[in-house]
């Protein structure tokens, strides 16, 4: 029998989970923080009334395990939140994560099958960007933990610590168990909503590379110091900047991405010659290889603009992310229950990252989006229409279940009957 | 007779005045602060030793009459400085001053000549640059006193009448008798120092334009907004700055100079599209109508980029500082003294706004201007050669004395005997 959502009862999660670090027409709930806290609380209070045995683990992922499952789609997103963020970032794919074990349950699932609910913790990155995958998947060890800090520098230990989680036993993703991971996430751009379709299939979460790039001149008083004898951070910086953008703009494919998102010149008056000048510039493909010769190239022109200006410069790679392809079956499921509810769907690539990027590595995974009204998300503005949300919620509900039966044949089998 | 400087003398002054808010190897004293205060007390008693009817006023000006005198060369500069600003900007002039009174009344004036001594109030703009000598000239009036604040918004008033000065009767330029005002100051710029001169002449001191040019669009998530549908502030400033630059280097001329001072993208974050760009660009050069045509073609450049990445923008010119011609008695008279001592000069402009600006509005004005170490300025690492500042003292001098001499020839072959 074919799943069916409680369409209001998904709302009513929602709009409650909303209320906990309500700001505005936004949330905020920081890592760790009193309202991730909270939260985390109130999805182990529903993972467990859906019938899961659940937890919050050493790291604060909250981790529901289908009792008596043998294998299981892992099913989730994670509840926290940058700061003025939106109200669906995360939250959505958990509630509705929710939502399919309850409906799962309702209908019934292939004998020895499940679905285990998991909430990631700091998907956002207030001491490490998805944090909460990362361990769940063993990426990263105790070393790494000790580590990371938030940007006031105080270290992930004591935010665990005074969440009361620290020391507890990690949740681990178990590949014999885990035969798929499903997300539901809204897509924080404007494509779905441009393009007037209500589903979006992600076939891929792209690369990404984040360099910053620093000049060092010398400060000088701008009106007494001859052009010719100046050392100008600002001006390397800015003739730099506009060559990395046109660039891009030459040599990037047509889903290439790029951003300049902060420069700064010091000392920034402005009759003083900056002596330092700072930049960040990130870009996006599918394709590594690509951004790997984008890198090459960012770096010469960074050489040749702080040699005109008689400019030190240096180049770091700050942020390194390697993307991943969804499974195509889990691609193909989703495509299926969209086609099979009467939905529109459209495949495209994430250009954002997301859990499914650290799970998809490991376990074939597979993301659904819902469009994001004006494109809008990282602000208290963020918001999807509720009818786009309901449907959200029913395709993944039914792209898990195509999952659960196909991966267990026999069962599947003796399910539908 | 021509007149001596005593050389041990006034480096000693100069020592005692750095004493007063010394920082690190540099001085703060601002505007209306209790160095800033201490200073002019202490100058005030140089002024009274030196035989002059010496006061505060108003305003902050330390003036000083030569008594007796019908016309007079008036010689000063300021000794408020920058935050953490150099012991000789403005400090030099003063004391410098102090020095060529002393001497003078040593070698004697002619009948009915003598020299006026000031220190002007807040040259460096902790509420309004060159204040003191705006208001010495009448080119302000109450209204505007009443209007200027610091940076912290505290009230002009409010700094005047907690120095004690509120109220006082203004010192005013008198044209009958102020026939000609001679300033030595730091270039604060390397020209003298690259050049192995010692002294430089100031024939003009440039016009300068400062705009601040805003650029604003929408915040995007930059991993997930396709390039054609971003309205990215920040890639229109970088161009813009990078079309004014070659702009300025193409069409300006010799000693035209500019600068990118300042520059920041909102939010600022390196994922996301910035919906905010602001930069300060300004431009100096002799000529004012070639400064006119550069802010011609910049608004063009602005429009034209912010049009290019769908943002709306303003520009506003934020400083409109109309240059001067040196008077050419007075640097004939500089250059002549120079010329005697056996001291090697050349003619520059200043890029570098001074109240000889100011003063050279209203009456004939020339600066002298002594090697800057490493053309520093502005910052408590700003130094001149021992030899250098007296060489600038004597010369100084000795071109007050010309002018004195020149300006009443009858009384000047009286005293020549």
């Amino acid at each position: 029998m074919t799943v069916e959502i409680d369409a209001d009862r998904v709302l009513a999660d929602l709009r409650e989970l909303r209320r906990i670090g309500a700001l505005e027409s936004g949330v905020q709930r920081l890592a760790f923080g009193p309202d991730d806290r909270r939260a985390r609380e109130w999805l182990l209070e529903r993972f467990t009334e859906a019938g899961l045995e659940a937890r919050i683990d050493g790291v604060g992922n909250v981790f529901g395990r289908w009792p008596r499952a043998r294998r299981a789609v892992l099913v989730g997103s994670h509840s926290d939140t940058v700061p003025r963020g939106g109200w669906l970032d995360g939250a959505l794919g958990v509630v509705a994560a929710v939502e399919v074990a309850r409906a799962l349950r309702e209908v019934g699932v292939p004998d020895g099958a499940g679905v285990d609910l998991v909430s990631f913790a700091d998907e956002e990155g207030t001491f490490r960007g998805t944090l909460g995958s990362t361990v769940f998947c063993g990426d990263i060890g105790d070393a790494e933990l000790d580590d990371a800090r938030d940007a006031t520098g105080r270290p992930l230990r004591d935010a665990l610590a005074e969440a009361g989680w620290a020391g507890r036993e990690l949740a681990r993703l178990d590949a014999e168990r885990h035969h798929a991971f499903a997300e539901l996430h809204i897509e924080q751009g404007p494509r779905l909503e441009a393009a007037g379709v209500p589903i979006g299939v992600v076939t891929a979460i792209v690369s990404m590379r984040r360099l910053a790039v620093d000049f060092h001149g010398r400060a000088d008083h701008a009106g007494t110091t001859p052009m010719s004898m100046r050392r100008d951070a600002g001006a390397a910086a800015i003739r730099f900047a506009a060559r990395a953008l046109d660039l891009l703009a030459q040599r990037g494919g047509p889903d290439t991405v790029w951003n300049i998102g902060h420069m700064a010149l010091e000392p920034g008056a402005g009759n003083v010659v900056p002596s330092r000048a700072m930049l960040l510039i990130e870009h996006r493909d599918v394709s590594d290889e690509r951004l790997s010769e984008f890198d090459e190239a960012l770096a010469q022109l960074a050489a040749a603009a702080g040699a005109e200006h008689g400019c030190t410069h240096s180049l770091r790679e700050v942020v390194h992310l390697a993307g991943v392809e969804m499974d195509p079956d889990v691609v193909e499921a989703v495509q299926a229950s969209a086609r099979e509810l009467g939905v529109q769907s459209m495949p495209m690539t994430s250009g954002a990252g997301h859990d499914a990027m650290i799970i998809g590595r490991h376990i074939p995974a597979g993301m659904v989006f819902v469009p994001s009204i004006d494109g809008r998300s990282h602000d208290v503005a963020e918001d999807t229409r509720e009818e786009d949300l309901v449907t959200g919620v029913r395709v993944l509900a039914r792209a898990v279940q195509r999952l659960l039966n196909a991966e267990t044949p026999v069962k599947a089998v003796g399910a539908s009957t």
